[in-house]
Order: C-alpha cells, then sequence, then structure tokens
C-alpha cells in the first residue's frame, strides 16, 4: 500500500514537537566513562527508554492522533503492531480520549495485549500471517472509519521521530555522527529528516541485526529488499523499509551496519551492567556495530539512540536456555 | 572500635560537596506516572545507581581520600568490605593515584573483586569470620600505615554521603520526606545531617529488610542492636548500626519500615519494568515500604534515594532457581 500524502519536510518536525510536548517526556541524554574508554569515542545516549510507554514510538504515534481534526478524532485510530507502536499509539489516543484499535495476532505475549489494554487500548486479534492480519484490519477499519496509523511508513509518524534528533541536537554540541537501529526505517527517517535540515553534515549511521538485514541489503542493492520472516532477537526490527522511509534512508544514510545475535545480546548486557539504564535487545543494535567497528568511530562524538525499554523480565536472553529458543 | 573524631556538622557537608564535586556525578532525578499513580504519592527518585562505581559510597570514600593531607595519602587507604564501598574507596584512591588495600572474605564473588582490581584496589583475603577478618586487616594497617576509612561509621564518610540530599533539595522543591535504605546507616546519617540543617521539618524514613531488622529494633528499643549474620537477598543492608550512625538515627529518623523478601524483589522488578532502570535489591526497599504502608506517603511529595546498581545480571532474584537459593 503506497502513502498517497507527500513526504514530511523539517517543518513537519517544528510543528509536531510543539504539538506533541505535553505528551512525551524530553528524555535525558546519559554518558559512561567505562564505554568511551572502551570504544576510543565519546558516545552520547539519547534515553528513549525513558520515554512514554517506553519507546521512542509515541513520538510518532501522538503526532498522527493531535493532528486529527476532531470530526476524524471521533472515529479514533488503528494499527497493526504487536510491539511498541500497538502500545505508543494506544497511549496517544487515551491521552486524547478517542477509541484506539490494535489488530494483532493471537500468538502475540499476553504481557503486550494487557499494556494495550492497559492504555485503553481496544485489541482485535488475527490470525499470525499477513492474509489474515489485512483481512481483519480492512474489516476494522470498514466498520469504525478509524484513521490508519502506519506503525512506521506514515508521514506524520516520520514527522514524529524527528523530533527525537532535534532534541539531542539541543542536548549536545559538535556531534560528528547519529547511529540509531534499522527495522521499518521510522527512526532513522526521522533523523535523516531533522539532521539534513539542521546539521547536513553529520553523518547518519543505521545499525542492524546480521539475521535480519534487510535494509543493508536495500541499501548496497538500491531498491527496497523485503524479507519475509527474519528471526532475531531485536524483535523491533524485523519488518522491511517501505516507500516514504526508503527515500530517507537511501538519500540520506552514509552507512548501514550489522552485528551478530550474540554481539547484540553482549551489548545489550553490557549496557544493563555499566550503563544501570534497561533496554530492548532492539537498542542493543548499535552499541554492537560501533564496538564490531571502532575505526569508523574512535575520535568522534557520537549520539545513540536508545529507541526502548520494553523487556520481558522473565525471558532474558543470557538466562539459561532463552537465547538457544531464541537463536535457533 | 569507638572512633575518636567528633560527629560530622553541616559544614562538614559542604566541604566535603566541593571537595568531591570533581570526582563524582550529580545524579538526575527520576519520575514515574505509573508509581506515582500505584503508590498516591510524589516520588522524586535520586538515581545513585547511575553515580562513579555505581553506588553513593562514592560520596563518602572520595571525601575521605580526598581530605588527606599528601603526607598521609602517600600511604594510603585501606578498609574491610566485599561491596560498594570497596569499590568506591578503589575508585576514589585511584584518581587520587593512591595505594588501597582491601580486606575481603576469599568467599567474595569473583565479580566484585575484578571490579575492585578493575579500579586499581589490591585485594587482602581473609577467611570469612569477623575474628580472621580484624587479624588481617590490623596486620595490613601495620604494614602500611593506611588510613582506615570505615564503610559508614566514619565521619568524613557520613560527611561525604549527606552531600547526596543536598543534591536532592537543590533538585526537587517541596519535598515532605525522604527515603533511604538502612544498613549501618551511612546513608540515612548523611540524610539527617543535611536535612536537619536545610530543612528541619522534612520528615526522614529509613527502609530496612524484616530479615535484617536489626536497626529498626534498635529504633523501638533506645540502643544499638547488632545480628549476628542476618540472610537477605539486600546484600548491601546486613550490616548492624555504629555509636555515629547511631546518633542521627535515635536523634533525627521519623521512623523504620520494613519489607519482606518478597516485597523487596517485587518492588526490585517493577522499578526495572516501569522505570527502566537497573537497581540494587538494597535500594527496591524503600519502594517496597510505600507499598506497603500507602497511608503513610500518599498524597506527599517523597525523596527516594536509589542507592546503587551494582547487580550480576546471570543471578537476578526473579530467574528460576535465585530467590530459593537465596531466601532459605
Amino acid at each position: 500500500m503506497t502513502d498517497p500524502r507527500p513526504l514530511p519536510i523539517f517543518e513537519d518536525v517544528i510543528a509536531a514537537h510543539t504539538r506533541i510536548a505535553p505528551h512525551i517526556h524530553r528524555t535525558p541524554v546519559l554518558t559512561s566513562g567505562f564505554l568511551n574508554e572502551m570504544t576510543g569515542a565519546d558516545l552520547f545516549f539519547k534515553c528513549e527508554n525513558f520515554q512514554k510507554a517506553g519507546a521512542f514510538k509515541v513520538r510518532g504515534a501522538s503526532n498522527a492522533v493531535f493532528g486529527l481534526s476532531d470530526s476524524m478524532a471521533a472515529k479514533g485510530v488503528a494499527t497493526h503492531s504487536s510491539g511498541n507502536h500497538a502500545l505508543s499509539l494506544s497511549y496517544a489516543a487515551g491521552r486524547r480520549g478517542i477509541p484506539c484499535t490494535v489488530v494483532m495476532p493471537h500468538t502475540a505475549p499476553e504481557a503486550k495485549k494487557a499494556a494495550v489494554r492497559g492504555y485503553g487500548g481496544r485489541i482485535v486479534e488475527c490470525e499470525p500471517s499477513t492474509t489474515s492480519r489485512e483481512a481483519v484490519f480492512a474489516r476494522v477499519q470498514a466498520e469504525t472509519g478509524a484513521d490508519f496509523v502506519h506503525p512506521y511508513n506514515d508521514p506524520r509518524v516520520i514527522a514524529g521521530q524527528g523530533t527525537c534528533s532535534r532534541e539531542l541536537l539541543d542536548q549536545v554540541a559538535g556531534l560528528d555522527a547519529v547511529i540509531a537501529p534499522i527495522g521499518g526505517g521510522g527512526m532513522i527517517s526521522g533523523c535523516c529528516l531533522t539532521l539534513s535540515a539542521l546539521a547536513p553534515d553529520m553523518q547518519i549511521y543505521a545499525a542492524e541485526p546480521e539475521q535480519a538485514d534487510d535494509a543493508c541489503r536495500s541499501f548496497k542493492a538500491g531498491h527496497i529488499i523485503a524479507d519475509d520472516a527474519p528471526v532475531t532477537i531485536a524483535d523491533g526490527l524485523k519488518v522491511p523499509l517501505k516507500e516514504n522511509t526508503w527515500h530517507f534512508v537511501s538519500t540520506y544514510v552514509t552507512d548501514i551496519l550489522t552485528a551478530s545475535e550474540t554481539e547484540i545480546i553482549e551489548a545489550m548486557k553490557l549496557t544493563w551492567q555499566r550503563m544501570k539504564i534497561v533496554i530492548e535487545p532492539s537498542c542493543a543494535v548499535p552499541l554492537a556495530t560501533i564496538l564490531k567497528n571502532p575505526q569508523v568511530f574512535r575520535g568522534k562524538r557520537i549520539g545513540v539512540i536508545i529507541t526502548g525499554g520494553n523487556v520481558d523480565m522473565d525471558k532474558l536472553p543470557w538466562m539459561a536456555g532463552e537465547s538457544r529458543n531464541r537463536l535457533i
């Protein structure tokens, strides 16, 4: 499905920031002397794990929800997601007091379903297949007339995510580069949108799991390559690029670096141990690639986007049996 | 052993703050909408888990180390501890470039030993008994002439810990109360020292594990009661009060509240899940007591000292087998 709306421009980021400011946190930037020494770089971690609903996704979702006219808002919003976008859209809709419907496979973790309901979202279950999801979602839209907020390809969502690097530039002077995980490309597109306007010389790196490296292969091939069902512990990064995010990635990204599952888990554990923060596997991918490619980052000032902190504490990847279960 | 030096006064806290500022972090204060709703109070978490060496103890240790004359410093410092004080004193001594010797039972976790050595500390092992520890420590002192920095009863250490609540008052206006864990009483004594000078009407609560409730029983009895070897997951809180900390606790503390092991583990997991920060079991005790005694805190603005974040990621208390091993 092609999004008929035009690509967002930087003025959309500014408007988004004003619109969502009452509903989000201006998250802190943390540093670690230990990790700086280990990498030879100055790392500035933008902690969206402390964001409302536990992830940066609330920026884009809030921009979509609070940008609706009253008459459109009355019909509510809808999406398909079993991840942070589902939580974030439910949170934003709850703040505006409008309905939110999330189509989610019945196999999704109970904890995610509970979190969506906790924010006031309604879940409609589908089978864990694209066919079923699309059919169920079409029915939901027909029944409710709800506005569809795509997790990352929606221009309003990209503009919302762009507010994150706008804050980062305000918080840290003299950055040489920014690095963020890439799945569907919403966060990276937001970075591209903001940095190309405010700091066009800054380098933009995307970090991706080796086992879900479709964006990296797309970047090299010059066109979108979508994998069917990649298997990685970084479960926020399994989705493919779409035309809007591909535009930003192909135009502005410096390079896409990858890391193995073991490297991702080690970087995640290292961050928990040394920085004392809870981060998702997905947001450990940038640090994993920095540790793997020290020559790219040494001596530079690097902004690292920590995208979220929604983790099942009972299934940590270094717990006995967990990594084996996930990686086979 | 009675400390011959006079009790610290608030001017010592001010001097300590100036002395240690270049060597410590001014740690952030975090809040959680979820936990505020859950408790009916406004909670302000002072995050010493983000402190240098991972715990507030570096404040007191740095004050002792950087307050030494050059001739005394040349002989180094020494202590007995298998916890955060050992790491903190090693860190501070390393910053000043002087020797640090830590007497530690050979049964202490390898991770702690490695951390002390990582900061440049020297470990001298003893048997896991008070007799052995005192004999070995006396020998170390005789051999080195090192200055003994007690983990909590030392007036310089108490004055250093007092800088934490001084920062908190600067960061959050209108607090009604402060709550911190209590073991030997160093942090609580520092709070008492600072708050009795700057905010004498503010309430001061101490939080203690039920299974190591010697401070609570001392408080009720009016004299120090020391337990031999209490068993609790909150391993920083097993030590007894000493005369200097008892002075502050008995004079200024409003009340001492206790929580069970299960309540502590639940509060710890809740903090990780909701606040996305890594905290030690010891610093979950205040939240556990707030959740247990909502009537005491409801409607109030409460400063909560998160004392440290040094946790063995491979032995989390909610991992299978862990809580059973520890609690029996």
